[in-house]
Order: structure tokens, then sequence, then C-alpha cells
């Protein structure tokens, strides 16, 4: 990209700014945007043609802007997936959790507003924070990752933030977030002013879900809890583990009041009415959109226990426990060459997180076959 | 929609706010939202099912962020439509140009920037300007609803907005925007300051093109002055004359740097594999989707003549001559009342824009012909 010219009037807090995202490389091997591998199942292709011929036709006229069958078909995914019947109203679908994202930040946040954030966690977080104006803030997590729970309420307790934004499993540690975690958050939220707000507001806190089906088996949702707390929002994506992330389709399950008011700064139409055809057939295939969640969980398994078997001079590589689709190992005095070695050998992995750390997100058996021996060949290099 | 409970955290500002949006009801005839009424041919459908079968295997990857293939294609259209070369750099589309409107105010808009509209005008605008945070500021059209030149440049140099949006033809009167007030209003931004910005940036001049291609033959799109002048923006829509409403697709045409401004503030991901795909078939088959617009331009010029022969209480309605796809009349001491009656007998068009008048937008021939009866029928009761 060129650099913006002075005489453009960009918003002074973005001069210099990059646009977000990891590179797109045409490589060999891409395990660096943590997708399902898996190409879609004929029969869902099949679903997906069929449904697009039938809107086609239509598509001179405008979709249905609030996507009623999408949010029934989501509600129905949740039950199934999660055990909790949600009504349509507390169902929002955008284009990919990073709209739900956004729209949660312009209903909530702003200028004068605070979120709060437990890092290290997902980068794009503070973009969406830039771009309503709103202030970043953040409670460091423990060196386990997990959260600090007593530091994350006192900061809580001292800023006011209208959003608690906690992610779970964490990206890019992969790091599950404990039910008596989050509802202790959801109590303390629950006494807490909102600096800038009325009164009576209590922050929000979001959970954002986007690899929750990695989770352990048997092991709840925060969707479990939306009944309890009308405070609680829950972000989801069809991207990650329902390998859908071309279709770009996001969700947002809460109360009807959080709904209600990501309702009023949606765009009018924002969702297509070709992204809702194509989001309707693949959930009617959920079980073949979901067929290789089991394997990839295998896969995570034993990946961890081999990079934990690698040594690095002299010294066992570090593993982060993942309850997701990713895992985060290191850690190397200099992870940016380690990265760029893997890439010149057909292997994009993701150099994120904290200082040392890389990311690798679970691909097919032939990948993650490449992926080891590309590793091991590197580091003998440094 | 019920209302937000005072206890979420909902911005002050958007405290009884109600979702933007034409009311989506199930009436006969739709003339309310300026859609293109004609289904699409068989042969674009069938396009669109073959490019969608062609990626939707691979939606489990993310699609192409820079969307490269669909800004060529855009680059190509606009060649063909306006007769100007742009390169795919100088290109950019979204998820509606509601979406490529709000990237311009996320750039370059924000607290303590200004941007200034000419009302009447779209009804959208003040909510980008809303969920950015900027100040939007008008400049009134004169009683023809021409730009009032004068007063336009007064009001850009007293504010030193960061941008200045004109839309054309406008919405809702339908008033085309010529060539030479365009350069001058160019020219003028050119030698203005930018409240908030670096002294040497210059507004950007945005050109809501959205009904354009429903423009004279032979009339000059805003696009053919791009090359000249790097603060120039043109927002277009593949929403209207062509036709694609349902897929949402909005695009801009611009310099590079504008374009790369809006690049910063893009969601990673924004347009789905199946918009692009859907686009591309669409635009592959131009001449198809564009087939209806000089049928449209004449039901238009035949319908603005019929409604100039209406009475309404003795006298002749006022018609606002229109280079768009609808048409603004009136005026009615109670327009809602005349619409409500419209609507009961299932016609839908929208009372909108300036007091005591409605518009109607163009339909087929059997649904103008059903307007007309029903709009006499109508004003007899009044």
């Amino acid at each position: 990209m060129s650099a913006i010219p002075a005489d453009l009037p960009l918003r002074t807090d973005l001069v210099g700014e990059e646009p977000y995202g990891a590179p797109q490389l045409d490589v060999p091997v891409c395990l660096n945007v943590n997708e399902n591998p898996y190409p879609l199942d004929q029969e869902v292709v099949e679903a997906i043609c069929q449904r697009v011929r039938q809107v086609a036709p239509g598509l001179n006229r405008y979709p249905d802007r609030e996507h009623e069958d999408l949010r029934r078909a989501l509600a129905a995914y949740l039950k199934k997936e999660s055990g909790t019947s949600l009504r349509p109203e507390q169902i929002w679908a955008a284009n990919g959790s990073n709209e739900i994202m956004l729209q949660l930040f312009q209903a909530f946040g702003g200028p004068g507003r605070t979120v709060l954030g437990c890092d290290p966690t997902y980068s794009m977080y503070p973009e969406y924070a830039r771009d309503t104006f709103t202030d970043w803030e953040l409670a460091h997590r423990l060196p386990d990752f997990s959260l600090d729970m007593d530091t994350t309420i006192e900061r809580i307790e001292a800023l006011g933030p209208a959003m608690v934004l906690v992610t779970s499993p964490n990206n890019p540690t992969g790091t599950p977030l404990p039910m008596d975690q989050l509802t202790r958050l959801l109590e303390a939220c629950s006494k807490v002013p909102v600096a800038g707000a009325d009164p009576s507001a209590r922050p929000i806190v979001v959970v954002d879900e986007a690899y929750i089906e990695f989770r352990d088996p048997g092991t709840p949702s925060a969707v479990s809890l939306i009944g309890q707390y009308d405070h609680l929002a829950v972000s989801r994506t069809m991207s990650k583990a329902f390998a859908f992330a071309g279709a770009r389709v996001g969700y947002l399950a809460a109360s009807q009041g959080i709904v209600d008011a990501v309702r009023i700064v949606r765009m009018p139409y924002h969702l297509s009415a070709l992204t809702q055809a194509a989001a309707l057939a693949a959930l009617e295939h959920t079980d073949l959109q979901l067929a290789r969640v089991d394997q990839l969980r295998r896969t995570r398994q034993e990946t961890a226990r081999w990079l934990a078997g690698q040594k690095f001079h002299g010294r066992p590589l570090t593993v982060v426990p993942s309850a997701s689709n990713f895992i985060l190992f290191g850690t190397f005095p200099d992870r940016d060459a380690v990265f760029e070695a893997m890439k010149d050998e057909g292997v994009l992995i993701r150099a994120v997180g904290p200082e040392g750390y890389l990311r690798v997100c679970m691909g097919t058996d032939a990948e993650m076959e490449r992926f080891r021996q590309t590793l091991v060949q590197v580091l003998k290099r440094f």
C-alpha cells in the first residue's frame, strides 16, 4: 500500500496505520488464520446451490433486513450445539463476528466510553475501539494466560467500562474461560456503574466464542447463561469450526435489549440474500459442517504432545494448553526469523501474541505432517 | 421493537432512536425502495449459480480480502458505463454503498470533524455521521432542489469540512448535479483547510451516484473527473439500475489515496466469497442487468407527465424533474394520510423528503397502472 497523501484529511489517529490482517500469501500449507482445513461436503455444496438458485431471480429486490429465517436457524443451531433455547429476537447475524463486534462497539462504546479486554488476546479488538473512538483498556492475564480475576474486577470497578470483552477459548492462547469465572465477572459488573452512561447502567460482558465448538465435550458455552443475565452478549461465528469462513457469517446471542440496541446502529440490509440463503443451507447440514471437529480436536491433542516433545537449544518447547483449533508455542528469541524460515519452506503459521511465541492452526493430517517436518528442519538452523 | 432497558449502557445519543429503514410490509405493489422491479434474466441466474458452485466447496477458507477480481470487473464496468479508465487500485467494494459511505466517514470523519451535505437529501447520511461521531452540517438546496452554489461554498469555507457529500441524482428529489457545479465545488475545496486535520489537508468531495445509470444518455458521470481530482470520491451501487439489491454490492471509485485510507478502517474479509462470485457473474452480464434501464427512464418520463396532469383540490400536482428511477410529487397537506390510504389499497410508496411530498419509484407497467388508478381514487377522498 502506498502512503496516504498528507493533503487527504485522513483522521489524525489513523496516519501511519496499516490495514489489519494476516499476509495473503500463496503458500502450499496455510495454517495461519485458524480455518477449518476441510472443504465442504458435496451434499452441502448442492444445498447451497439450490438455495442460491431459489433467491437469485429476486436479487433485484432488497433482502430481509431482519433476516428472520436465519435467526430462527441460528437459534435451532444453538439449541443443538449448546443445549440452550433462545428466541430469534435474542439472535442477530452480520458479515462475520467482526461486524457483530463493531456493532456492539458502535452501540455501547464511543467517546467517553471504555471497553476492558484481557490481554494477551485477539489483536483486532483495539481496532474496533479505534474505529469507534472508544477507550481500550486492559487487565492482563496471569502467566498461564487464564484471567487474573482479582485484577480484572478491580479494573472493572475502577473504570466503569461499558463492556468487558473476554474470549473463550482465547485467541491466540487457546485458553478457555471457566463458567464460574464468567459468572463472577457478571456479578461484579452488576454492581458497577458505567462511566458516561445513565446512572442505572451496568457493564455488558461480551464473550467472544469464535472457537467455542472446539471446546472439550461436555463443557458449557456462555450461551447457557443468557437467560439469567441480561448483560451477557455472546459473539459467535460460522468461520471456524463450522467451516464457512468464506461466507462471512457471525452472530450474536444476547438479551433482546442488547440485540435491539445493535439494530439501531446496523446498516440497513447489511446481510445479503445470498449470505442468508447459503447460511440456511449450511445450517441444515450442521452435522456435515461440524464433521471434522472431533478429528481437529484430536489433531490438537497430538500436535500439542508432539510440540511438547520438541527441544530448542536443548530446552523443551513451551506449549500453551488450548481448547481451540490452534496452539501457541515457543518461545523463540527471534520468532519472526522462525516464521519466515517456515514460510520459505511453504508452511505459513502466524507470529502473533506474547513475545517469542508462534501460533499454528490445525490442518489436515498431511498438512500437519509437513508442519512437523518443516519445524524440525527449521529449528535445527537456529 | 421493544424499548432498550435503561440499565444497558446504550450510547446516550442513541436513546430513543429507531433502526433506519422503510417499513418491510407484505404489499402487492412495492414502489418504496427504488429497486429495479424486473427479476434477473435466467441467463444471469445460471451464471451466478455456476460461479457459486465453483466457490462453494472452498467456503471453509476466508475470501480474498482485497477482492481483486471484483475490483478489476468493476473498473471494466465503469469503462463501459462511463467511458473512464480506472485502475483496480482506484476501486473498492463493500456490502452496499451504505458500507462504502460508513467507511468514508470512519476514515475521514470522527469527533471534531464535519461533513457537509446539501438537503433535502438521502435520510441515511445523518446516521453515518451519528455512528461515527461526526458533525453533520447542511447547505440547503434552492427551491428547485438544485445546489445553492454560493451558500454551499460559503459553508465549505466557514466550516472546513472533511467531506462535502453531494448526491447525483439526488434522493429523494431526483435532481442531477451538473459537472460544472461539481468542478466548482472541487476547486473551492482545494483552497480550504480542513478543521481538525493536517494544515495541508483539503476537503474531499463525495458524490453519491447510487442512481447515476438512470441519467439522461450522454450526460457524464462524476467518475470522469477522478483522474483530475485526487479529492473526488464517487460512491456507486449495484442495487438500483443494476438490479442487484439483494446481493449488497456498493463500490467506491476514487484516487488510490482515498481507497487506501478506506482500507485502513475496513473490517478484514468484509466481502464474502459468495458476494464476490455473484457480482462477477452479474457484471459479466451487464447488458442483461441494465436491459430495463431505458424502459424505466421512459416510464419515469411518462409518469412525470401523467402526474403533472393530475389535480389535487383543483390545483395541478407539483412534480420534481427527476434523472432517476423515482419521482417526488406533491404537495399534500397530510402526506402521511395519502401514503396510508395508498398502502391500504396495496400500493406502497414513500413519505419522505420535504414536507408534503411523496416519492414513487418506477415499477413494471402493470405496477404503474395500479399506482395511477390507486392515486386517482385516493386523492378523490381528500
